[in-house]
Parts: structure tokens; C-alpha cells; sequence
């Protein structure tokens, strides 16, 4: 891919300053109509060979476009801070809203080439990162950001030339480190590894364009008639007849599953009790258990997060309550999943989970969750079908960034029984306590029980990792759900430190 | 203020067990309600004595109350994202939205008596930190966030009692610790640092609570109940005559200005300007020097701050464009200020500022500002006369937390003449860059130029501070409005770099 681009690509002064006015005006204007239309977040990913001209690339389309609504965003070293965290998480908190368009400087590529040169990754690991990559890239192309992917690119000569000529260059020379020198000497190299990167990566949603840098005016003009194009393409809304070409791409409406998984549920033993005397005992000797595990230094080096989901007056929230009372409040944050805000929904699906995953040391309880896609989003329709099948996936690669991070993650389903929920819901009618007030959406989500199976059993099926299994909960005995739970998190939590 | 917390306050285990269940319902139904009403946010901050129990009653209260929707706030050691923010930044940060209760532990008392005991204030510094914070909890407030403040306080005696007790408490010890001793072994030279401490930030709008902590049960349904009462009053509407009673004890609307101050502004020579060959050399000169100063190693201990403001279409885009120019696009983020998003609106009016405030070695400039609250809010009355009357003072205390940080605040004002504004206009209309689109609110605003002139000139009387001063800019002619701007950074930035 990278021949095409060491061939001397060049445009002449003239051309340029004939061809610049007018894409300036256009790149603003379609600027300026994609903040109206809020179609799109778009995103232009410049990379590339060291002084390939990246910065100056992205300083050129500040000049172009209005500054005052583009953000560029380098990527260096990590803060503690970032650190701290699974390693998407700094690119899930740059991610731009709808509307608006942010230059990310090398972002996780160079991050991935980093790593593979300084041999933190062998080839096998080089290319598991690649494809997180690929389906990151394709969840936010499904979620409505444009992202456009330039490899900056100089041939060996070309860099060398480069080089030497910003080192001459007084004052300048800032800008040329020992380390593009050192990097310089190990094109060759590079390389192949340069190339099979851009293979790799390349894909329909979000392919590469690779540009010459020799020629500043050669690059800047393709990277922006590029980004202009790209523009176009999100703020003009699609004709009826393509999006009819559209829905017909889409995955097609499979019906999960075809066996009837449903039996997961409905077999689950929901007759299991456990006394007075032995919940007591339990309950102090794992919360016991459980605040030790929590206190321990290593648990510095881990996180974890608790998903809680379940039929209607399943007993989460006592659950939750018990499980906290075994941690030091200061510790933990409780993050109950309600409608979100108009900053959540102008930002990819998952953008609303990730601001709240926790550092190094710390606790996430989730009271409902990101499974509210596969799960309420589905039944009542909020989102296409195409949007909840891909879903699975994109939730497991999820949390996959949460166990490579060092966070254990447990997810508990809570279920009861049709009957059983009907007495709880008569019982809450008639106590003052505001916090179990039953209202209308949760009767009509009585009447869904049989889609609500369904989706319970496909997300189990479909999401029920290695990593980040479910724990399916009996639900009927309060206490024996909450034994249950406790249990499971201190023996997840004690495998999960030993790793 | 501290004796009558040193007396021995008990509570007997049968009037506690009556009263506790009431007093849990009676909260989760206030914290139910607040939820729904969301007329105000609400912090409980738990401050005192070491070993005084603010741990163990932050649990209770989680207890009590829904822990789903309730967030304990630990403010310990400053992580290193923290240290390079301004002080109050990571309490901005962790501010509740309104709907919520939050628990705050110990937070800026903490800082302030340690820094006291330190030494690294001294009783004047001491003195000047606790102002702000009296200021900062007016503000509050005023904000619709209810601060409870409590200070849980121990004897002397009774403090070393219960070290001793948790110390022989194996399953307890964890929690002693040698700083708590040494702490306790100072007692009687931090009393009277603490009786100074709540005389001076004990104000109507938040006066302390000082409950004695030997006796859990006195101490937990004394803190329980004093929020509880303070949830009933937020949640319960005002009555028409209290409504009237708060208006009448609101800071009477006086007109802030007797003498004609529009004059400053009317005075303005808008006839300066600067030829072509000057403006370009100076332009290179400026833009240089600022690219200079912002690479300097010794910015990294500083970071910039640029306020934009101005009569529309004076010309503030061309002139942050020529000041970013200058700069490394990576370094810097531009934040034009428009409708503030549903999370901003639930939060104190500078919280959507706060959001922006640039870490050490940033540079943040703000297209429109914090100072809409006293233009556009004030003349459009989108806002109280309190409120803006109020804002004033706001607004020079947080620019003070910028600048003891480090922060270099540059405030411009660009004033155009009403028929060069007229001229402009008209201009625009012919232009197909939608950059310069002219709206109905435009022509809109111009008939309200009068106003606007006055409240410019309040503005600036009030808020151009030694500091944190206003440059008022003659913009009639462009360039020569960019070069004052350019120079004034600069030589703002040289001066703040020195100190």
C-alpha cells in the first residue's frame, strides 16, 4: 500500500493557490452545516512516518477550517491517570461529540507500533490488538462517527532528506528529536511492519488513505479534499433509495437462536431457600471476606465491576445494598442507569459505561447496565434490530478492556418467578416506602415477560464469557440471592487477584 | 463552639431502635423526592476530630438511605491530574447534580487546617483561605446546592479512649493508625485552630453542626435528622409569602453604576489603526515570540487562559485564529460558549467552565465566557438581578483560584463602532462563508446596543482586577485589534512567567 506514496507526488504554487480559497471556504461551510445537522461525529486520524508533516497537516486544517470547532488531540506518553484505566479509555473520553469534528494524533496506532517495536508485543499479540482495533473502528462507524484514516508517508530517502533539512532549519529544530532520528535509521525495518498494519486495518468502514509527504502542498490539499469529501457524504441525508440499499446490507435479521434456550431460565431451580440462622452466618462471613479482599494492597492493582440486572422487584437493589455494606463507602460508586443525558446521546452507546469505569483500586456498581441494549432497548424497540445484534459483540470486546486492565467483572442476573413478582408488586403497593413504588412501565413490562425470556436468554448465550461470565441468581429467596451474590464476587475476586 | 460537643450526649438503645426505622424511612422518601423534584443538589460534608466516627457514620447514612443514589466523596492526597489543576477544581469536579445527595469527606477543611498545621500557611494565609471558602459556600448556596456541614467532634479524653478501644479491636485496627496518634497527642494546639476555624466559616447559608462523636447512636440519628430536616425544606415549595419574604432579603437592586462608566467604553479612540507592512511584521514578530513562550520548559509550571468577548461581529474569530496560529495545535483547546448542555444547566453556573480549566502547561481559550452571565444574561434577563449582581464577585474569586495556580488570565474586550457593526452586517449577507452567517438574533441585539454598552462597562469596572485585568481592544480596524491582542499576551505571559 505504501508504493503508491513514495513515487514524489508534488503540485505546483499555482495550482495550489487556485485550488486553496475554494476548498478553504467549502471545508468551513461543511464545517459549519455539520453542527447544524449533528448527522456525524467525524474524526481525522492523521499517522504516519516521523516528520511526515502529521503536525503540520493538522495545524494547515486548523487554519482552514474554524479552530473555534476543532479540537486536535495528541496522544503521548500515558498520565497516571490514564494509566490507571483499561486503554481505550482515554480515546472513549476524547471521542468528539455529534456535530464536530477532532484530529486525533496517531491515537492507538502509534500506540499498537509502539508496542510491537519495542517487542512488548510478539506478531501473535500485534495482531489480537489489530483486530480490537478493526471492531473498535466498526462500532464507531455504526455509532455515527466518521473516522478518517491518513498515513502520512515519506520514503527513506525522502526522510532523510527531511530530516536534515528541518535540522538546518534554526528555528525549527525543535521540532527534530535524537529519537525521529533513531527511529529514521530503522525504516527498513519499519517497514513491513508499516505495511501488514495498514493491511490489516484497512476495512470498508474506515479505510486507510495513505499520502505523500514529501510535497506540503501536495499533502495537505489530498488530506483536505479528503476530509471535505468525507463532509459531504455525512451531511447530505441519504435518498430513499439509499437507504433502502442501506437497511438491505445490514446484517440480516437472524433470529438468534434457533433451540429453544429460553430452558436456561426457566429451569433454573427457583425453590432454593436458606435459613435465618445460616443467611447471618453467611452474610457476616463474606462480607467479611469481601471487605478484606478490598483492602488488600494488591487490590491496587485490580478493579472491579458489579453489573446488576434482573426481572422487575427481582431484589437487586438489596442485593446491592449488601454488598456494599461490605466496603468502605469512600471506595466505591453506585452508578444507577436511568435515561441519559443529551451529552450520553450524542456520543457512541457505550460512551455513558465508560465514564464511569473505575481506576486502579476502585469500585463500580452498575444498577442496570450496558445489556439495557440487548435487553429493554430491544423488547420495546428503542433501537434497531441491526443495533442490538451487533451489540453482543461489541459489549464483549468491551469488557474484554476491562479484564486485560486488571478488572474482575461480575454479572448477575436475577430472576424470579411470574407469580412471585405479582406479590411483590401488590406488597410494594401497599408500603410508603417511596424507593419501591410500582408504576405503569413496570406493569406493561409484566405483559413482555415471554420477550423479555427471550432476550434474558440470548444475552446469557451471547454475552456469558470466560472472562466476564453471568451468574444466572435464584432469585425467589431474597436471602438466598444475596448469599449467592456475595459468594460469587468473593470468589471471583480471590481467582481474579491470583492471575 | 466545641464544649457543649464534649459533654457526653448518649443515646439509650431503645429510644435509638424507636426511632430508627422512622427516621430510615423518612430519609429514603426525602432522597426519593429529591430525586423527582430536583430542585437542588445536596452535600453532607463530614469533617472533625480523628477517630471522631465520620467513617463509620457515612456508612450509616449509606445504610439508611438509597446507596444506589447517594456518592461518598473521599479528598485525600492529591493525584497528580489534581495537583496540576487549581485547587477547588477537583471539588467542582465531584459536585452533585441537583436530584442528588452527596457525601463529601472532610474536603477543603482538611486541606486548609493541614496546611495550617503544617505550616505552610500562616494565620493570615489561614485567614484569607477560610474568606474564600465562606465565599465559596455562599455561592453554593445561591447555586442550589445545600451544604450540610458537620464536624464530629471528641474530648480529649474521649478521643484517646477510642483509639485505645479500636486499637484492642483486632478486627478493627486497620483503622489505626500512627498519624492518628501523633494527631491525638496534638490535641490541645489543634483546638483552638479548630474553634477559629468553624467561628470564621459558620455562615447563615451554611452554619456547622458540631455533634459529639463518643456515643454512635447519638451521633448517627443527630446527623440523620439534621438532613433529613434540611431534605423536607428543599423539597417542600416556598409558600408565596416566603417567596416574597426571599425576595426582599435579596441585596436590593441597586444600580451599580451612579457616574456615567459608559464613557470608558464611548472613549475608545476607534480610529487607531496600523498599515499593511507593519501589521505583517508585527504579526510574524508576535506570533513567534508567543510560539517561544508557550515551548519554554518553564511553562510547564504556568498555563493560559484567553477570554473572548466582544460586540458581534467585531472580530473575535479572526483574532483567536491569528493567536492559535502561534501555537502548537496540540497543546491548546478552544471552547465556544453556547447553550449549556442538561448536565451543565443541573450543576452551579461556573461548573461548565471548571470543565475546561487547563492543567499545567495548557492553554484553554474561550470563545465567549463566564462573563455572559453578566451581558447577555443580564440584559436579556435570562437571568435575577441577584443573580448577575452576585456574579461579579463569583467571577474574581474564580479567576484568583486560576491564577494562584499558576494560570495567566487574559480578558479581551473588542468594541466596534454601531455603524461599522451596521457595515459589517450587510457584508456578511453577501458572503457565502456560513462561518459569518447573520442571524435574527443578531439584528436583534443591536437594537439593545445601549444596554449592552452599559453592562460592558459594569463588567469591566467590577471585574478587571489586578489579577486577572481587562484589555479593551479597539477593533474598527482588524489588524489593529490583532496585534494588541497578540502583544498584550505576550507581554501578560512574560510578566506571569516571572513571578
Amino acid at each position: 500500500m505504501l508504493e503508491t506514496a513514495e513515487l514524489g507526488h508534488t503540485i505546483g504554487k499555482r495550482a495550489f493557490d487556485r485550488a486553496e480559497p475554494k476548498l478553504r471556504e467549502a471545508l468551513v461551510n461543511a464545517q459549519y452545516d455539520l453542527m447544524e445537522g449533528k448527522r456525524k461525529a467525524v474524526i481525522v486520524l492523521l499517522s504516519g512516518v516521523a516528520s511526515g508533516g502529521r503536525g503540520e497537516t493538522a495545524k494547515q486544517l486548523s487554519e482552514w477550517m474554524d479552530p473555534r470547532h476543532l479540537r486536535v488531540q495528541a496522544f503521548g506518553e500515558r498520565s497516571p491517570e490514564e494509566a490507571a484505566h483499561p486503554l481505550p479509555w482515554r480515546y472513549w473520553r476524547a471521542l468528539p461529540p455529534r456535530g464536530r469534528v477532532s484530529i486525533f494524533m496517531n491515537a492507538w496506532y502509534a500506540e499498537a507500533l509502539q508496542a510491537r517495536v519495542s517487542g512488548r508485543l510478539d506478531d501473535a499479540a500485534l495482531d489480537a490488538t489489530l483486530h480490537a482495533i478493526r471492531e473498535y473502528e466498526r462500532m464507531l462507524a455504526h455509532e455515527n462517527v466518521l473516522l478518517l484514516k491518513f498515513w502520512i508517508h515519506l520514503s527513506k530517502s525522502a526522510q532523510k532528506r527531511r530530516l536534515a533539512e528541518l535540522d538546518r532549519d534554526k528555528a525549527r529544530t525543535w521540532r527534530v528529536t535524537d529519537g525521529d532520528w533513531n527511529r529514521a535509521r530503522h525504516y527498513a525495518r519499519h517497514h513491513d511492519l508499516w505495511e501488514h498494519t495498514l493491511r490489516e486495518t484497512s476495512i470498508g468502514e474506515a479505510p486507510w488513505c495513505v499520502v505523500e509527504g514529501v510535497d506540503e502542498r501536495y499533502r495537505d490539499l489530498t488530506v483536505g479534499s479528503i476530509l471535505l469529501d468525507g463532509l459531504n457524504r455525512v451531511n447530505t441525508p441519504p435518498t430513499p433509495a439509499q437507504r433502502k440499499l442501506e437497511r438491505a446490507q445490514r446484517p440480516a435479521a437472524v433470529s438468534p437462536a434457533v433451540i429453544d434456550n429460553v430452558k436456561l431460565i426457566r429451569d433454573l431451580d427457583l425453590g432454593q431457600r436458606i435459613d435465618d440462622k445460616r443467611y447471618e452466618r453467611e452474610l457476616e462471613r463474606l462480607q467479611g471476606r469481601l471487605a478484606q479482599l478490598t483492602r488488600r494492597k494488591r487490590f491496587g492493582k485490580h478493579s472491579l465491576v458489579l453489573v446488576f440486572e434482573g426481572t422487575d422487584a427481582a431484589g437487586k437493589g438489596g442485593a446491592i445494598r449488601r454488598v456494599v455494606g461490605a466496603l468502605d463507602p469512600r471506595l466505591y460508586e453506585i452508578v444507577p442507569v436511568a435515561s441519559p443525558t443529551d451529552e450520553e446521546l450524542s456520543h457512541p452507546y457505550l460512551w455513558r459505561f465508560w465514564r464511569h469505569v473505575p481506576g486502579l483500586g476502585g469500585i463500580t456498581v452498575f444498577d442496570r447496565s450496558w445489556y439495557g441494549r440487548v435487553l429493554v432497548e430491544r423488547v420495546e424497540g428503542y433501537c434497531g434490530e441491526a443495533d442490538w445484534l451487533r451489540a453482543y459483540g461489541e459489549i464483549n470486546a468491551f469488557e474484554k478492556d476491562l479484564v486485560d486492565a486488571g478488572t474482575v467483572v461480575c454479572k448477575f442476573w436475577l430472576q424470579i418467578s411470574n407469580s412471585e413478582q405479582l406479590a411483590r408488586f401488590r406488597a410494594r403497593e401497599k408500603i410508603s416506602f417511596k424507593r419501591f413504588k410500582i408504576t405503569e412501565d413496570d406493569w406493561r413490562n409484566r405483559k413482555r415477560w415471554p420477550d423479555y425470556e427471550r432476550a434474558v436468554a440470548d444475552m446469557v448465550e451471547r454475552t456469558s464469557t470466560e472472562i466476564a461470565p453471568w451468574t444466572l441468581v435464584e432469585a425467589e429467596d431474597k436471602r438466598f440471592a444475596r448469599i449467592k451474590v456475595l459468594r460469587t464476587i468473593v470468589r471471583q475476586l480471590e481467582h481474579g487477584m491470583d492471575r
